[in-house]
């Protein structure tokens, strides 16, 4: 079976790896790459992904979206994250195509319109172009396969604050939006990404094998890992973004719960994801009036790395 | 090394056998109750308290305090998990005595002025008490020996929401006043509270040696196994207020972390204790404005409810 997904993105280490899946495995059918600010600014998003599709030696159409969050204020990048360039400062070489005139928004539109029940929308940045998608046509909700959304966290903590994960924190409204839209939707947090770690040595299988896509990849990951041996003290990464598309490909690698989410949009948990299990009354019903979706709380790391190695080989 | 503490609670099932533990344990000095609405009213917990001090046969000052939060509007208290009468509805014998005419901030005050850096309080239902006592007297913060608290949740998710612990949801302003004063506090929550079951033989063990007052727990207690047997699916309780009390005896029984509290007052995440750990750093430094406290992030739970028993046999 072939999943034909738009993949929004905001490259990124860890979003280059999830693009370089999308375009070798076979059961993927990249339909385009719509680019949003997050890990870096919305132009080295778009120069990014239009560059990882050349090194691939694929035409895949990017379309450029948000380059701010929907209502909150911008707030600046952590370039020791992913590096200023996006990816870990490692020299990249020029890029010959361009991104198309339509936004980001208006190019899922025009995807799920013309192929009702048959996309998959795979979002790992901030919600902002999925957020304007449902603004320009609300009717989207009923036309896409399903959404499958790289953010939040349920039990696991935050990672840019005690609570928040980077995704939803950086356009909180837009994740308010977008996770509540009502559409089948499956959220992939740090429930799940944080089970999975990405060692070395992986790595160094996945760069022989992609030639200078492979380059880029361990380049990258070389700098990205120096941020988790620093600030989670592990020697290697998690490959977040990557698990986004192994849920798709391999669901039976994760545990999964339903429920209600609710997204905090300002204040001292702004970003955060709120889960509330289908049927676990509380002391009021206010966390329950939010439409039911599935929200990962487990991964089998060790083998969704193995998948995404596979994958890469 | 015996211990002088004021005990503020609101007696509910888990507060009565608390109380017994402060009660009977040696290295503890009760020098008074303080009682709050809470998983009562007002006029119940201040006969409880009465009632179980006159139980245990020692005439314990009872202050009576907060019939409703400081700011937001009360909750009505779920009987199901308590009973109507605070003891599982089970049938009380009449109380002789009656509380004192100080309110419990007023006695919080006066005790922890006339014996400076000796008293611990010890609070174990909303903290509006502790609140109002700040309000009198805001100097306590430097004259109280220590605060211990049962309350709130850092990676364990909420008893009442999503995301908040009762005690906490039911005053959120006035936990936030508290947990953020500045005086040496620990925080005692979900975390580790919850990896203590009692079991019923456990149980049987207290009720056989602690004449009419274990009567009066082990009733209360098969009221309160069925709420947990229906909500929670296990066979056995909680004892989250007596973890407060074995936190302050046997602190090696817990594992314990140093960072910054901030409570959450309003919205779909009232009642929510966020948890910054020192010296992590997040994507601003909002979460580190507040004071440093200690929460418990676990607890060897076999072993504290062996210390329960051992304690009430
Ligand atoms: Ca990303
Ligand atoms: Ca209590």
């Amino acid at each position: 079976m072939s999943h034909p997904i738009i993949f929004d993105t905001d490259p990124g280490v860890d979003d280059a790896q999830a693009i370089a899946i999308a375009l070798a495995h076979p059961e993927i059918e990249l339909l385009g790459m719509t680019t949003t600010y997050g890990n870096v600014d919305i132009t080295t998003a778009t120069r990014n992904a239009l560059l990882l599709g050349e090194l691939a030696g694929q035409a895949i159409p990017v379309a450029q979206g948000a380059a701010a969050p929907l209502v909150k204020a911008k707030h600046p990048a952590p370039a020791f994250i992913h590096g200023e360039n996006g990816l870990g400062n490692i020299e990249l070489p020029p890029v010959t195509g361009q991104a198309i005139s339509a936004t980001a928004a208006q190019f899922i539109v025009n995807q799920v319109t013309a192929r009702p029940g048959e996309i998959t929308l795979v979002a790992v940045g901030p919600l902002g172009n999925l957020a304007t998608a449902l603004q320009l046509d609300p009717g989207i909700v009923t036309k896409v396969k399903q959404v499958v959304i790289m953010g939040g966290s349920v039990n696991e903590g935050g990672n840019v604050t005690p609570v928040a994960e980077a995704n939803i924190f950086n356009d909180p409204h837009a994740a308010a939006r977008v996770l509540t839209a009502g559409w089948p939707l499956t959220m992939v947090g740090l429930d799940a990404t944080h089970r999975c770690v990405l060692r070395p040595s992986d790595m160094e299988a996945i760069a022989a094998s992609q030639g200078r896509l492979g380059e880029v990849l361990a380049g990258s990951y070389a700098f990205y890992s120096d941020f988790y041996r620093g600030a989670r003290g592990i020697d290697g990464c998690c490959p977040h973004d990557s698990c986004a598309l192994a849920w798709l490909i391999e669901p039976e690698l994760f545990t999964t719960a339903r429920g209600h989410l609710t997204v905090i949009t300002d204040g001292d948990a702004e970003g955060q994801t709120l889960f509330a299990p289908e049927g676990r009354p509380f002391i009021d019903d206010r966390w329950a009036r939010t439409p039911l979706v599935e929200v990962c709380t487990g991964a089998d790391g060790k083998a969704v790395v193995e998948w995404i190695v596979d994958t890469l080989k």
